[in-house]
Parts: structure tokens; C-alpha cells; sequence
């Protein structure tokens, strides 16, 4: 069980860092303070080492690149206004946890308002996009797979305008 | 790989719902609204089905009893004043994050205070517990794998007062 744990850590598919970076710090119990939407001992990434797909979106990896052992990865994403990320679908799921401001969910085709707290769950394949059409950031926690497939991104146009009403 | 997840899905180890009651939904995307700590078509259950070593907590599976695929389970819990969790260990680890009230975690013998989107990882085997010391409630997401190991209770008696300072 160990030995498998450790095997899919080392194979991960969308994160920066390299099994080895992942590895430097041992798989110890720890308190990661919140202060101001930063975490104390977590950096501030970007959202995907490409551009063009995406806007204005940082990225902090809570849990998943420290060799810590379980089957997902906690991620904080925040969203600038006017940012949105890329519109894609892969086989691995979301769940994402609204925690700052408010924004919107693509979810194939349908936009929804979303806000503090509410709670997203994108089943496999479904295409999606996570935008920001407020004037204040938006955040949320996304959590995944430990070990997953990279996403295909889906061509069209972002409409990144508030929804009416 | 998709064969794979559903058989590590059928088989939970400490979650009260039944694999029949478990594949009633169909795996697919959906939204729970937030309110006053509840989610729209969650509902609030029994910490533990067996008394004795917790006291005052519930708890709300967001994801993880509808027959969802990720290899993790999100659930909310909430600690009434005075209340604790059991004080045990067990292989899989817990990803915690603090979004109601204030209250403390004791890991391996010593007591943390945590609060507001505090994050919490509690690796392997380690002796754990959360306890609420004040007079409001204390609430907080916990993420798990999906497939996990059943608690091992660790004798003691529960020390609820506050921490000094």
C-alpha cells in the first residue's frame, strides 16, 4: 500500500515541480496559517507555465508537493478580476470550494454565479472554465487527484461579461 | 483506471452509507448552494455511529456518497461547544481546513489553537483530535481518501479547557 502511495506520488501530470522537489520535505504532520489569502511555508505560482488559454489567475499548492502521501492534492486558486481560466476537460475530477469574493462556473455550456462557500463538484470529461467578471478577487480551494490526466483545452472565444440579473 | 475507482469506491471503510445507498446518484457535476453551514442536498448526520468517544460533532458529505469517482471524500464537520472528536490514529491522512469559529487540534501530545482558514495535515499514524474550547462552533472541512483505513482509538482522558494565552 505504502509502496504504491509513493509510486503514484512520483508521477504526477500538471504540477511545476519535479518528483525531486517534491521530495524535500518529509511527510510530517503540519499547520499551514492563513493570513490574508496566503499560507504560511506556500508560495504563490502561476496558474500554468503556458499562456494564452488563461488570465490573470495565481496558484498555491497547500498539499501535493511536499512528498506528502495521500490520493489528492489541495490547491488555492485566485482569480483577478477579469481573469478566467482555461476552458478545458479531462478525465479527473473537481472540487472546488468557493472561499473569497464571487465568481462564475462554466459548466459545459451553462454559466453559474458562485460564492462563498458553495461547493462545485465537475465530473469527468465535463468541460469548464472558472471566471471573474467582479471587481474584487476571487478564490477558491480545488482539490484533485493526486495522479491525473493533463486537461485538453476547448477552443472558442472566453465571454468574460457578468451574467445578466 | 476507471474500473479501478469504482471498485476502491465500493469499498469504504468509514462512512455510514451502505455501496447500494452510495450509487443512487449518478456521477455527475453539480453545485451545493452554501447557507449558515449547511449544503443544498447534504445532509447532517452522526459523527459516529458508536458513542463513547466523541462528544457534540456532525457531520455533512459533500462529496463522496453519491457515487462520485475522485479517490478522495469531502466532508464538512462541526463541533458544538465543548465538543471533540475521538482521539486516534489511523494509516490515511486528514487535509483540514478551519472555516467556522476557532478551536484546537492536538497532535501527538501537544494542542494547537486554529482558526479561520488555518490549513491542518495530519500525516500517517499520528495520534490526533479536535476539540472546541470556546462558546461558539467550531467547523471545518476534512478531506480523506476514498479508500481508507478504520481509526484506532488511543486511551486517555479527554483535557478539554482551553489553552493558556
Amino acid at each position: 500500500m505504502k509502496k504504491e502511495l509513493k509510486k503514484q506520488q512520483a508521477a504526477p501530470s500538471c504540477d511545476w515541480q519535479t518528483p525531486a522537489a517534491r521530495k524535500r520535505t518529509a511527510n510530517s504532520s503540519r499547520i499551514c496559517r492563513f493570513d490574508d489569502f496566503r499560507w504560511s511555508g506556500v508560495k504563490k505560482e502561476r496558474y500554468k507555465p503556458e499562456p494564452g488559454s488563461w488570465h490573470s489567475i495565481a496558484r498555491q499548492v497547500l498539499v501535493g508537493n511536499r512528498g506528502e502521501s495521500p490520493l489528492f492534492h489541495l490547491r488555492y486558486f485566485e482569480i483577478a478580476p477579469q481573469g478566467f481560466s482555461s476552458y478545458e476537460r479531462h478525465e479527473h475530477e473537481h472540487v472546488v470550494i468557493c472561499v473569497r469574493g464571487r465568481g462564475e462556473v462554466k459548466i459545459g455550456k451553462r454559466r453559474h454565479a458562485v460564492e462563498g462557500l458553495d461547493m462545485i463538484y465537475i465530473a469527468p470529461n465535463t468541460p469548464h472554465q472558472f471566471l471573474n467578471t467582479e471587481a474584487e478577487p476571487f478564490g477558491f480551494f480545488c482539490i484533485v487527484n493526486a495522479e491525473r490526466d493533463r486537461p485538453t483545452l476547448i477552443a472558442g472565444r472566453t465571454q468574460n461579461k457578468k451574467l445578466p440579473g
